[in-house]
């Protein structure tokens, strides 16, 4: 994309989390706590997004948080569902996170990478996040995370 | 695992980098500028791990480096080349801070995780690295990192 427009600075702050699918939470959280000594910070259902999540801390407030989010699907007809069936269990998606998610998602999307959410959703522990499409993104599927004030 | 020994604290540090596999590297590097702001602040060639890769600075020395790792094969024969031919460009492993890399292998070893690297060897910038058994750790190619000095 020669005649994209180049952003000035880091649209992204840190590496906010990266989200691994998973087809029982309970043994994926023991596996982190057993192996790792990782800590379970935190655990809710999304139901917009048609999983149970549990948020294992890798790094603290001082360094700015840092996590593992691990995914069930509710369902098989859910988006990590749908990538269960079809690449197995394994890391879902990386998410970045961002001071100001309006800001960035409109820089993004000017570059010509399409955006799967065009106005940000809830995330985790009230975070606004939204994600971008991954066949733009060198099939990565990137989220946006701008941290609940 | 109900008798693996649980370590008292985390063995990670933080989250070092996401490693990416990508066909083109100079075209990957674009897009992360392009479309994220983000710095190429390191090039190098790792004959051993068979890959060209690029490092993309997302946060810096304050919060604890943290990077995206652009992944470009040598070749079809190399882990790297077979990962795209088996599933396309997208993310390949995750890499963890630590600071005793010996320490943190043996510590995983013992509660059964298969390492990959039973001895640390040299990964990017310098730093020690050893992954461990994706089968082991929730299909997740897990990466553990020590900087260099």
């Amino acid at each position: 994309m020669p005649d994209a427009p180049v952003p000035p600075i880091s649209l992204l702050s840190r590496i906010d989390h990266v989200g691994i699918a998973c087809r029982d939470l309970a043994r994926a959280v023991a596996l982190y706590q057993s192996t790792f000594g990782l800590v379970l910070a935190h655990q809710e259902r999304n139901e917009e997004q048609g999983v149970d999540e549990a948020i294992m801390r890798v790094s603290g407030a001082a360094a700015g948080l840092a996590y593992v989010q691990l995914l069930e699907p509710l369902g098989p007809d859910t988006p990590v569902g749908r990538f269960l069936a079809r690449r197995g269990e394994g890391i879902h998606h990386i998410g970045y996170g961002v001071s100001d998610i309006t800001a960035a998602l409109a820089s993004i999307g000017a570059t010509g990478v399409r955006l799967l959410d065009a106005r940000p959703r809830h995330g985790s522990m009230g975070a606004s996040i939204a994600f971008l499409h991954p066949a733009d993104v060198g099939g990565v599927l990137t989220e946006l995370v701008q941290a609940a004030p």
